[in-house]
């Protein structure tokens, strides 16, 4: 049997102090947080054990196939996660005529990139005996921990954003979870009393101070780096643009190829590129500041996915040591992305369209890149699908044939 | 480059009469047809061609690999259809202890198996210059359709049934495609008439008297035998239970089965059971009664998807050479089979539960089988979300411990 070669948790903060691998560390570093920051912590490996057969089969589904560079694995969990399409996109954006790919991650188990999170930190809860999960979320990462819940036989509370869409409600809903809307501002209390007086395990973040997450979470979205790899030839893209809200996913994906480049399979690593909702942008203005995290007003914007008020430390070491950026993308864009996404066969949801938004916005200020780039489109447009199509009935028609000729020309301009 | 070893279209009613591979012949074989019933075409291979090392790989994403095997394919319209996951599912029901697995075709480019239909019959519409595509369907078929038609460039119109939820028209609508809401008995006629007046590539049937259909589309569907085989560890399975309203997909998995037969890779050709709408199951009563086709009141079910008034001979075909038979589950059993399928980690659209809840009849029934048994998922839950699981609000709370508890006891019965 294969086994995970996890060795521990490492502070991502001043010190990289080292803890035991359990219990995951779901309130960042102990030792390293401080008032303003609860420093994130990672997963370290003994990748010198690591095989040189691991990278051998192509990018199937299954994130079970990539065990040894992973937190420790529920195996009955299974989904068939990841193993996602990548996507050519037609014609080369403002100009440029490199490759431009869409890594589609709306073909996962519950049509987002989270399952990749969820694979990880719902087994971390199932092999550490708690007595249920707990998961804060706009949608997609509720959805995703409570499909991996009911698998694993636990119970689930999923505390959604107040008015969150009827239908994420009942997606949630539908795999037993028990769903409770909660005010923004008071979900990480809600959270914290549900972990201490239920015993559940935390899926995504518990602090204020700073995103800190599951520690053991975005290992999973290192896979998408491994699928990348494979699917363009073993060769590493020049650049990855990833929609960001805390960046767990922009930091998975950078880790995952960092660590092909430490296994000697990789000569470089891309450029990791943030893609925000420019009303909001934490990460930029903690770029821009020189500061650690930074926290932002809640402007409104309809990227209600990647939304976020306080940026993630892991995004933010992400792109600065890969030397990329964080890119402002407006709820224009995002619909502009969002439509050019439809016109080659791909209906994302608002906000998985900013990583291709990100990308035309950087080739039009005249970035250039050497080699494939990959845009991140998160998840299916079915989730928030009113937010960014409207939602019109369609004419009807009888087989009348003069009817028939007078609703396309009039309503479509077809010309009959 | 790999090339098609398709050769020509072969009737599948009397007479097995031979036609070009162009056009086409999407109104039934012009030879066999009675007035009862316009027999559908197949496509037929240089079988003597096929290179043994076709089946080495895994079942990765993308029909293109299998092209040898498929009708001529359009490469720029690839979206990585296929490469589904196979997920076991706990336990067995009615007191089996074999190996029961889910195929779960939501994880298809727009999340349904309807991907693998369209990306053979878009191509016939893009390869032989047409002017544009049609459409008439119920919701899977037309956005499917609709994302294909988009990548290849060609306009294209969908017939949705009259009242077919707004997601459903905004997904459709997103692509590009102009949708039109039609009465169920009009659509073949508006349909023959876009044909006819606008030059239009038909990809769902024509034809009143029995379903015909496109007959380059099912031959997508023998990619689904093709990766079971492989997913399987190269052996098929003892049993498929397929959703099934025209049987295009029953027959088409069939047919991949049987190719692997005749190539000398799989001993057997697994039973092929249909599972069918109780209200309607015109395929049921077709078998019941030794005719090739049969005809139903329009009486009401929650299955949408699969409510046909009419059967396929395709699937009459695929059941009778297989020694399988028509299940009819009540929307009941769809209910429950789409809970378990929940509890599994798979939210399902309703019609897609039907694979399961046909195989809990037959295990109910005493049905053994030698080997492992699949059950074909085909649609993701956000497909007429509405129609299975309600569409209540979840209750609000603040972050209040005492008021968290009330709801958690008193909404849910949770214990705290």
């Amino acid at each position: 049997m294969i086994r995970s070669l996890a060795i521990g948790q490492i502070s991502l903060g001043t010190g990289q102090y080292r803890y035991p691998l359990w219990p995951p560390l779901t309130e960042g570093c102990p030792r390293s947080s401080t008032s303003e920051i609860a420093y994130p912590l990672t997963v370290d490996y003994d990748y010198s054990r690591v095989s040189a057969g691991l990278f051998d089969q192509p990018a199937l589904p299954g994130l079970d196939r990539w065990t040894p560079l992973l937190p420790p694995l529920d195996e009955r969990l299974a989904l068939g996660e990841g193993g996602t399409a990548l996507i050519p996109l037609e014609g080369g954006a403002g100009g440029w005529d490199g490759r431009l790919y869409i890594k589609d991650e709306s073909r996962n188990p519950t049509w987002s990139h989270k399952d990749r999170l969820n694979r990880c930190a719902v087994s971390a809860a199932a092999l550490s005996g708690s007595a249920g999960v707990v998961v804060a979320s706009s949608g997609n990462h509720a959805g995703s921990a409570a499909a991996y819940a009911a698998r694993a036989g636990l119970p689930c509370v999923a505390l959604v954003s107040a008015g969150a869409p009827l239908e994420v409600q009942a997606w949630i809903r539908s795999y037993g979870a028990v769903v409770l809307q909660v005010e923004r501002e008071a979900r990480w209390s809600v959270m914290r009393q549900i972990v201490r007086q239920l015993g559940y395990h935390p899926v995504s973040n518990l602090t204020e101070g700073g995103h800190t997450g599951h520690p053991f979470g975005p290992e999973g979205y290192k896979s998408i780096a491994y699928e990348l790899f494979l699917q363009l030839g073993r060769r590493p893209p020049a650049a990855v643009f990833v929609p960001t809200g805390y960046g767990e996913l922009l930091f998975g994906v950078w880790k995952g190829f960092a660590e092909l480049q430490r296994l000697g399979l990789s000569p470089t690593v891309p450029r990791m590129f943030a893609c925000e909702p420019a009303a909001r942008a934490p990460l930029f203005q903690a770029l821009a500041q020189g500061r650690p995290v930074a926290a932002v007003p809640a402007r409104p914007t309809r990227a209600v996915s990647i939304a976020t008020t306080v940026s993630g430390y892991r995004a933010l070491l992400a792109v600065q040591e890969s030397g990329g950026w964080a890119i402002r993308v407006t709820d224009a864009d995002l619909v502009a992305s969002r439509e050019g996404l439809a016109r080659a066969g791909i209906w994302a949801e608002l906000s998985a369209a900013a990583g291709l938004a990100g990308c035309r916005l950087a080739l039009d200020q005249g970035e250039r890149f050497d080699g494939p780039v990959v845009c991140i489109s998160t998840a299916s447009g079915f989730k928030r699908w009113a937010d960014g199509s409207g939602a019109k009935p369609a004419p009807q028609v009888s087989d009348d044939l003069f009817e028939i000729n007078r609703v396309l020309r009039s309503h479509y301009g077809l010309d009959v």
